[in-house]
């Protein structure tokens, strides 16, 4: 395809900068050195990001965000374990779901989608529940685009001596987080997100001392972080199969991460992108489903117009043929789509697509927004 | 890096043509109906290599080739199952691994790293067990290159009502298989050996009435194959965010599979690579671990040389020098190293290899072969 595809303005996949796809060009041998070194080097430069090198381990593991997530409640809540999850959004849920599936016991707590967790309600669900080891909390619910306060609830999980599990799959590397200040036992990640590589693997950032007692935990042979850990640690290679080319291009795109100024300047190119975005579509008349306060600049979350002659599907295609692909909503109750703010765009080209998004809905006589 | 990178004789990650890698320089959205397109197009060609479209589903799914093989125990082996699993390596024990780990009852049935399982000793193993539901074999056992004779013991495991899963990792796509003639709930294979993809991917065909009848089966939320297949039913996408690079990858590698003749074309030249390997080995004294008869054209497994001079890893470093790259043996008892014949080669590069290997070994003054 030309550099005419269209723009993804999605939460991942997402699009990537020429140069970290072309890293893909090259077939890397998995039992090799040079592999090895550029597996080492990923993980290094991960934990940089959230000063995690004496606290914690990175584990990457193949496969989507949510196998990372997975494999985290496996192999870090004991069999015997209880978990408190925060649920805000759909990704809460499936977080829920996975304690489910996996037998380890659980509770939830559940806010409106628009409606951050608060470190008070956590301070009085630990009050409630002594049987509860470990709270499982969604850092940016990328449902809805919703921040939750990490930090506070951090402060409460550890204060209580519980253990905290953060799904931090679309803020880790634009949020600041810093392992030295917010304790945790897991934070999870991906590739294909905030760090503007392609898709195929996530991460754990695992405690060292919890990963370290995690041995014979996990329900799965190809999910147990302790041994995908260890036998990394013993070999420098992957226990079974890397997706290399998917390791490459994250190299490449953490070199670039690098280059342009780290997390400050990612953090601050989203922050850009959201707030020209906002703009330019309260311009049109089109609302954000959030306050201002709780938006994290990583998706946003608009009202669908109201006008009849409004079709999800419609819009999207001819949004499209623009050159900016849309997401659609993940609210039950009320109509919505999502636009995101993160991967290899600028507020240019987010300007550029509040212009498309204008003409579509002039095209398609769409009036009442 | 050019196109002098070294030759990958490996059992993938492997070798790849220049235009299957070119295809991962396009970032498709993974909500977006073309991408949904290029899933469909790669479930249906893998479906049409085995003639299975009629009587089995293709579950694509996330991560290495072990993850497909935990996810097909787990979804198809129902909690109360039995499996008898038929060892001769390294990824038979993994099997048998996965079993544990997932609490099926199991029990195994070991033959030499040079011995094929029979048809024999399956029909004594399923007479004396009756408890067994379930056969795990594994076609080419890659840690030797040893292939077991599938059809023989498929038709043993039906003939007694049992069920058959097989691990195909290394032969599908290059040694015939054929749904309509061989039995079985469960055949597993990945993007990145024979059908010359890029690694990240797994895929499992599962006979349709056994899937079906697999809901709640799975120990995972992730790996659960019931769940994945009747969402991508559903909605044409991915359950969770597919490695759409790799997806595209192996669909332009699937394109190439067909242009060049399907699976007779790429069994001959696997073949045909594996008799120049054979030929030029024997003609520097190097001795294959086993026999012609039972020798996949997969991975031929090579005695080391006996002169104390030979070491693996100067041998290994020495010959990639010279552009290829060789692959440890695995086998515990014996020194030896492995030649893959699989990727985007031809017996021209196997006899180049060779030269390589012959070079090295006067280098090394390696003199007792
Ligand atoms: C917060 C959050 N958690 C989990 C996931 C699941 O990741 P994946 O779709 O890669 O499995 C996502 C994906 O967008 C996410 O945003
Ligand atoms: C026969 C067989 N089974 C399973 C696997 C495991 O696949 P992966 O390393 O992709 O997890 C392999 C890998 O080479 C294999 O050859």
């Amino acid at each position: 395809m030309t550099p005419a595809a269209p723009l993804l303005l999605t939460p991942g996949p997402l699009t990537t900068a020429n140069r970290t796809r072309r890293a893909m060009l090259v077939d890397w041998g998995s039992w090799d050195e040079g592999f090895n070194q550029l597996t080492a080097s990923v993980c290094a430069r991960l934990l940089a990001i959230l000063h995690g090198a004496a606290s914690h381990h990175c584990v990457p593991l193949q496969g989507s965000g949510t196998f990372a997530v997975e494999a985290a409640i496996g192999t870090l809540v004991p069999r015997n374990g209880k978990v408190l999850v925060l649920i805000n959004g759909a990704y809460g849920k499936r977080l829920a779901n996975i304690c489910e599936v996996l037998g380890r016991d659980f509770s939830t707590f559940e806010t409106a989608e628009d409606e951050p967790t608060t470190a008070a309600d956590v301070e009085r669900l630990l009050q409630a529940d002594e049987g509860i080891t470990h709270v499982a909390l969604i850092h940016c619910e990328t449902s809805t685009g919703i921040l939750n306060p990490l930090p506070e609830i951090a402060q409460v999980v550890k204060h209580h001596g519980k253990r905290l599990i953060i799904d931090a799959m679309s803020s880790f590397g634009a949020l600041p987080i810093d392992a030295r200040q917010v304790p945790f036992d897991a934070l999870i990640a991906a590739s294909g997100k905030c760090l503007e590589g392609v898709p195929g693997m996530g991460f754990v950032f695992a405690e060292k001392q919890a990963l370290a007692a995690a041995q014979g935990n996990c329900h799965s042979l190809a999910m147990d972080l302790f041994d995908q850990y260890t036998y990394m640690a013993r070999t420098g290679q992957w226990r079974f199969t890397p997706p290399t080319h998917v390791v490459a291009a994250l190299h490449e795109a953490l070199l670039q991460y690098q280059e342009q100024g780290g997390l400050p300047a990612r953090h601050q190119r989203y922050a850009d992108n959201c707030q020209a975005l906002l703009e330019g579509m309260a311009g049109l008349g089109l609302r954000s489903f959030l306050p201002a306060a709780i938006q994290a600049p990583i998706i946003v979350t608009f009202h669908a117009p109201k006008d009849p002659r409004y079709q999800f599907r419609d819009f999207y295609e001819r949004v499209k043929a623009k050159g900016f692909i849309l997401y659609p909503g993940k609210l039950t109750q009320v109509e919505t789509f999502r636009v995101g703010c993160i991967g290899h765009v600028d507020a240019t080209g987010m300007r550029a697509a509040v212009k498309a998004i204008a003409h579509v809905l002039q095209e398609m006589d769409v009036l009442d927004i």
